[in-house]
């Protein structure tokens, strides 16, 4: 481990006054459901500390029968919530149970990544049976993978009544090269996209929730194709779609302009969701964000410039993109 | 229903007159094969107007075994062509005998927009076996879409004949919010676009009839990546084979702008369809047009200001844009 | 067939002279395995010719058990090479012999192209039984196709060891229009692209190979879309993996600059592969050359002229672009 440069050791640099001079307003750590969030607790129980750092619903894995600790995952689940997790039924309540725990410490999110987008739903009869059988380690691939689609349709279901906003980023590869996750484990840089498919993939989910007042789904993805051709227009129809903003590889100049470009026309500037940093570096969020705006800025400039939009509108926009569109779309 | 202001009851503001103040030179509607064109027919006898507003041919229901209404349509393509729809051959040749209707009541082209733009032949005892177990309302759902990209291809040999152009744009979910359709019937905004592919979709139908001399097929997509991958290098090789201008979701400033940077550099200017306005707004029809000429000159000038066209070269673009293509495409 | 006008027979237009007066550093041809590449000894024995004529390993139709002639070419294989090809060793031991020749004779890559760029690999007994079975005219087109996907992993395992550069560029429906196919030959002009995979196309040659010191891959592609999607992560994460430049239909200005945005955001200018001609009009090599000079140089500008890029920084890329990036990339 390198030592810290001296002056990341002075006052001025310490996490709680970098929140202050950075100006957050909210910060979102993602967190496992079985988290019992006591630090999320520490700090609002701290009179000292005035910042907003809120936590968010992350229940990939425990959505994941094939994957090699879903079992014990799913055991934590029952021990964390209280409620037993043997049957299909009693996994649907300690999410939910969970869920409503992290509501309760803040939360105002759920967050989804899996390889693929669809959320086709099973017979209630089906979905018990898969549990049943995932229970005791003998689903097949094929129904691992149906339960799951299943589950992010019932995740849905849940921030209907919950209210948390549900958002989705999938389509990546995890763990490309096999031999780096071997030796140096997850998230060290060997995912790579995949090709997304989002209007069919959402249907079931959309036809049962997408009109519901009280569900907001926020799409991001890192295939630029489905921008004009599927999210745009999806956010334009269904009032709970939100357009995520270019995230990971496309987090990037000429990126965010084609995003801009290609999801404008169809779903307009308020169905965006504003910029999200989705950094691990704290330090890099000022510029980052600064960024972010500026590329905006030279979007709805070129509009004046053309004439699409009145100088006031683009002051209007530029507003609404960094307070007003991330406010609505995470419900902060 | 909203009372018309009062302007609109003004004489200049009648559809007449603002057909002659437009400039239009042709306006065409899409029809039912059973339509019997009366309309039409009365324009055309009516010695006091010189306007030119032509029909459509627009099949789609009439190819789509699976529609629940598919058995009593196909029924009316008889009563209406007075041959017999009981077996596929009486289909064929009602459906060429329709086509002749609408091409002697001033037709150029035939209208056609599926899921997806495969036209996989069938052997013909394959295709009036199909055909007689969906008359009977027993074809799976496989043979009905096999018969449907069979019946495409169908349209295509009769455009060898009959020299309707064809006009293709597929690739919509319609419906795709049920409760939506449910309540307020096809066409209201929940048809979301889906991913296109064409190269070996169109392959069966081009195969046979892509080079024949008096066949004409105008390829339009709300997919924008099949541009320069399909259709640009498809409409550089089928004499047949011309670009659609952007359409519906794309139909906009900046997608017009990616449309001809990404097809011209293949397919040339030529080969494309001219605007085609698809409007139900008749008055929105000079601004909308008024809009694609000023982006292709803003596309043509850019070219000009790079030293890529000449002038004059540009000055005969536009005006073959404008004018030569869509005639050409269209065959008006 | 016309006639060369004068000024193509004078001294200053022969091959030579012109190769010279194009400043021409390295002409790579592509060459059949059973080639004797006597040509490319002769230029090496003259004397007189100081240029550098290399040849380049082109197997593909060696690896397609599905078309016709794959059992006289892979017995025309045993016969060059000397290396019985009756069986699946022999077979592979016979194309390590051939890339070694064309390596003696100063290659410095393999070049390939299917349909597709799947590299699945197959257990060694169900290679070799494929092998036996299409020996033997018996394999079915999907034994064929696993076989060939197989090979093209192999190619990868031999490019380890000889340290060929292995150039990819899948994704071509060939010979579209049969009847002009079966008129006039092959590469006539009716070829037409189709949609790409990469991500886990490649990853089972990637996961073996990927990481290897002496293994480099260039992946050239006509679907735009898997720019950012995948060859550009792709390029970011794997040591061997190159990013070709735009080629054949989208070998053109506004596609090269699209090439570009979408790209150097995520690989950077130091994994592309620098301009490839790819041309059959040897005149026609400067000024294509100068082109995709001029385009690479208004993208760099217009990076310096956002403060993206510093001027000195810009005149660095540029020269790599140029000199550093073709010759790491083909190991020239």
């Amino acid at each position: 481990m390198t030592r810290l440069p001296a002056v990341s050791r002075s006052p001025e640099f310490k996490p709680r006054a970098l929140y202050e001079k950075f100006k957050i307003e909210v910060l979102a750590t993602t967190d496992d459901p079985c988290d019992d969030l006591s630090a999320h607790q520490f700090l609002r129980d701290d009179e000292t500390w005035q910042g907003r750092v809120i936590p968010t619903f992350r229940p990939d894995k425990y959505l994941e029968p094939a994957q090699p600790n879903w079992n014990a995952d799913v055991d934590r689940l029952a021990e964390v919530s209280g409620i037993d997790t043997g049957d299909y039924d009693g996994y649907i309540a300690a999410m939910e149970n969970r869920r409503q725990y992290f509501k309760d410490n803040g939360a105002v999110s759920a967050d989804h990544s899996h390889l693929d987008a669809r959320t086709d739903v099973l017979e209630v009869a089906e979905a018990e049976r898969i549990y049943a059988s995932a229970r005791k380690g003998e689903a097949s691939e094929v129904e691992a993978t149906a339960l799951r689609r299943h589950l992010v349709s019932e995740m849905a279901r849940m921030a209907c009544d919950d209210g948390l906003v549900m958002t989705l980023h999938p389509g990546v590869r995890r763990n490309h090269h096999m031999a780096t996750f071997e030796r140096y484990g997850a998230d060290v840089g060997t995912d790579i996209p995949v090709q997304m498919e989002f209007t069919d993939a959402l249907r079931p989910m959309l036809m049962r929730y997408g009109t519901h007042p009280n569900f907001q789904l926020v799409i991001f993805t890192i295939d630029e194709t489905v921008y004009s051709r599927e999210i745009g227009p999806l956010a334009g129809f269904y009032p709970s779609v939100y357009v995520g903003v270019p995230w990971w590889f496309i987090d990037a100049p000429e990126a965010i302009r084609r995003f801009r470009a290609a999801i404008t026309e169809t779903a307009g500037f308020d169905k965006s969701s504003g910029f999200i940093d989705d950094t691990r570096a704290f330090c890099s969020i000022p510029a980052r964000h600064d960024m972010s705006r500026r590329l905006d800025a030279g979007f709805v400039a070129h509009l004046v410039a053309e004439h699409r939009l009145a100088e006031d509108e683009a002051m209007e926009v530029m507003h609404d993109l960094v307070v007003t569109c991330p406010r609505r779309a995470f419900k902060l």
